[in-house]
């Protein structure tokens, strides 16, 4: 075994309840008193650390980061160089690691900054320069981390994209069988790809993707299967990385916003958390977040803004109580952001209470936009996926109704690679595609200086 | 302008003609008098460095690496970190970076490790995740800052894959015009898809992809287009950075041997570069280098070992002669290691130039061989073009043949991710796929422990 429970444990997310239990232990990962989700806990006091130690550690392991002999993983994952902040009782022998999380924060191009059309500072992390090409490697290499260490002999999770990918890869790393449930026939060859490449055993089922969601919480439930799914809390330990790989960017400071799309919510949770613990560490001011979620599938978009209507009329309450009656699943419509097609986010209540702690606030973006967006980053050549496109039009959004004030600075989480979506990418662009006749040099080279 | 030809300037390869020319003007980039092609050099005396100064500025820009806000290619890019010896009189103000090069070399898994089967200390630096996902980038964003430091509007390329995605990204970052010429009919919506993101243009002509090479010698030859093709020096001097990292992570020094595919054989003559310049400048050993070809598109391997046995019987002569003796042009045939499906490299003396001095070798995969090996490195949990499973199998072969030893230190260099080539590898994996006729939970968690 690794760490105990007096070190590390999980704590049901609703106050009232405030239920604890062995992380290690925990396999179904609902609060057994209320069904509410769980977070992980620490007792920091224990590593007798301040601020500037911590600073002073990551530091030095940020300089080895992008090249070393060392076979520790501190030093080339940019998510276990804060291991003292994401699992700091975790055994550094015990970690499953494929040199995740070390992605650039880039300044936006010209096009991207035209488009939005405001003098703000932006900046992009290109979270799809990882292993299996999506963020959620950063939660994965925890969960699995965390799966090896208690002795998990199988991981599963319904998925047809994304996760099925991190949970194959870093499952096979670890020595441990993971299973992917889909749906027959909604899937691509594309996405089955990755789990394949990487040893998943893929179960078919009839029905459609929320048949296999069903089927995947009764796994969990009746028969002790560990989940992948963001469910997960491990997984939001992971991804809290990006704040901190943010805040070390900007010289432990935080940006004035983080802008990121919200699917199923893990992402968002991460960054709220993480925030709050550099807050407990001494960081002066976080950052807001801003939320964004497609037309197609905006819940929690559509209930903040509900919320914030009733809000004004009873202003004694807390604004979260409103936006939690407000909250209504929806039935999720066709979206280029499939990724984030969920009518009923299974982290809502995480995300909730982290965008209103920050005084954050979320956007809708229409399809037009979100795909707009991935063009225009795309001509600064970036290739980001349908996801990332929500998020760069909810930012330009947030500058026009005045959310986002002139010169301040914005970093955008870009979830994943465009080469996951290459098809739907290319559609509209076959305009941009000549055909010639002839193999004749003089047209070609009359083509190219035109 | 930026720089002048006495700090860099060509040279013609030939060392018989030896002619000299300025970047600057050049277009054709094939020496006028010898048709050979032409290497960069640069007059590093003007810096007044030494080794020392060198790894103290390359190691203090490697400890922003991962994250900073200074606006610097010099530290957030793995390429520029090396400014000095890349591109040392380029003005940082012209560089075209898209956040390139700072590629995790992490240690071979079990499955890769046990399929080789011999104790050796095998490492992968993973040069997929970079922005268009493929290796081509480290030269790519060289050649763009040249070319937009030039002035040039358009430049243009002959490519299915890797060459024309990084040539569509960095062009469109530089505000250049992209031009992609291609054989109408051999060609997938994924292969299109990065150029028509990155806003190039697209010209398909009749014909295959010879017809299509032929045309972009004559647009260079005779209509002054500039090349993004491997002709063009300014990439291989961007691809000596892999070198420089490797070097840099094992404490400047560098392994026994790197290991790479070979298809027209610009990543190998950098590698070769690179390490005669730490010659140079005073590292102790250079690296053997281990080039690798498959069985459809081998000419390099072939007359390689035609050289050998040729050589013992002439003592006197040098080796690189008869290389160059042996060496002829194939018809290249079908091969999963379709980017590196090339009967006659462009930059084929190079590569004899720089195995041999190298004291390296050369080995032939089987297509057998180097499928398996991308299968054994998926089941690590890394996901890897066919070429890359070309320099793997290259590896294994080399161990079992006696020339790498026992307890050596091998890199590999993983030339691009197997998210450009999902159709191909999942191919032989269906038997992965279980088809459930009914949602019967019980069964599926029967199948899971299994």
């Amino acid at each position: 075994m690794s760490f105990n429970k007096n070190q590390t444990w999980l704590a049901c997310i609703n106050k009232k309840c405030n239920h604890k239990t062995d992380l290690l232990n925990e396999r179904k990962f609902r609060c057994p008193n209320c069904n509410s989700l769980y977070d992980i806990e620490h007792d920091f006091s224990l590593l007798n650390k301040d601020f500037n130690d911590y600073k002073k550690i990551f530091d030095e392991r940020a300089s080895h980061a992008t090249g070393n002999i060392k076979n520790d993983p501190r030093y080339t994952s940019g998510v276990w160089r804060f291991h003292e902040w994401i699992m700091p009782f975790l055994p550094v022998n015990q970690i499953v690691s494929l040199g995740e999380g070390n992605c650039p924060i880039i300044k936006a191009g010209d096009n991207l900054k035209k488009w939005i059309g405001a003098d703000i500072n932006l900046f992009i992390i290109l979270e799809g320069m990882t292993p299996t090409g999506s963020f959620k490697d950063y939660g994965g290499t925890v969960l699995m981390s965390i799966a090896k260490a208690i002795g998990i002999r199988a991981v599963a999770c319904a998925s047809t994209g994304d996760t099925s990918a991190m949970a194959a890869a870093y499952a096979t790393s670890a020595g441990i069988k993971c299973v992917v449930v889909l749906p027959r026939g909604h899937t691509t060859s594309t996405q089955l790809a990755q789990p394949l490449v990487h040893g998943a055993r893929i179960i078919n089922l009839p029905g459609d993707f929320d048949d296999c969601m069903s089927v995947m919480q009764e796994l969990i439930k009746d028969h002790n299967i560990y989940p992948a799914n963001s469910l997960n809390p491990a997984r939001i330990e992971g991804h809290q990385a990006t704040v901190f790989q943010i805040a070390q960017a900007f010289e432990w400071s935080l940006p004035d916003w983080i802008a990121l799309p919200i699917g199923n919510g893990s992402n968002c949770s991460s960054i709220g958390k993480g925030m709050k613990l550099l807050e407990k560490f001494g960081i002066k001011k976080i950052s807001k977040i801003l939320g964004c979620q497609s037309e197609a599938a905006n819940p929690l978009a559509k209930s903040f803004k509900e919320a914030k209507l009733n809000h004004k009329k009873n202003k004694q309450e807390s604004f979260i109580n409103h936006w939690e009656e407000s909250y209504k699943p929806i039935q999720a419509g066709t979206t280029s952001a499939t990724a984030a097609r969920i009518g009923n986010p299974v982290s809502r209540t995480k995300v909730m209470r982290e965008i209103t702690h920050s005084n954050g606030t979320i956007q809708t973006s229409s399809e037009y936009d979100l795909n707009n967006a991935v063009t225009q980053v795309g001509l600064d050549g970036h290739f980001v996926c349908p996801q990332t496109g929500t998020a760069l039009a909810g930012v330009r959004n947030a500058v026009h109704n005045g959310d986002i004030k002139k010169n301040e600075t914005v970093v955008v989480v870009s979830t994943a690679t465009g080469l996951k979506f290459t098809d739907r990418a290319a559609k509209n662009l076959e305009k941009n595609i000549v055909n010639l006749k002839t193999c004749d040099t003089k047209t070609v080279a009359a083509i190219i200086k035109k």
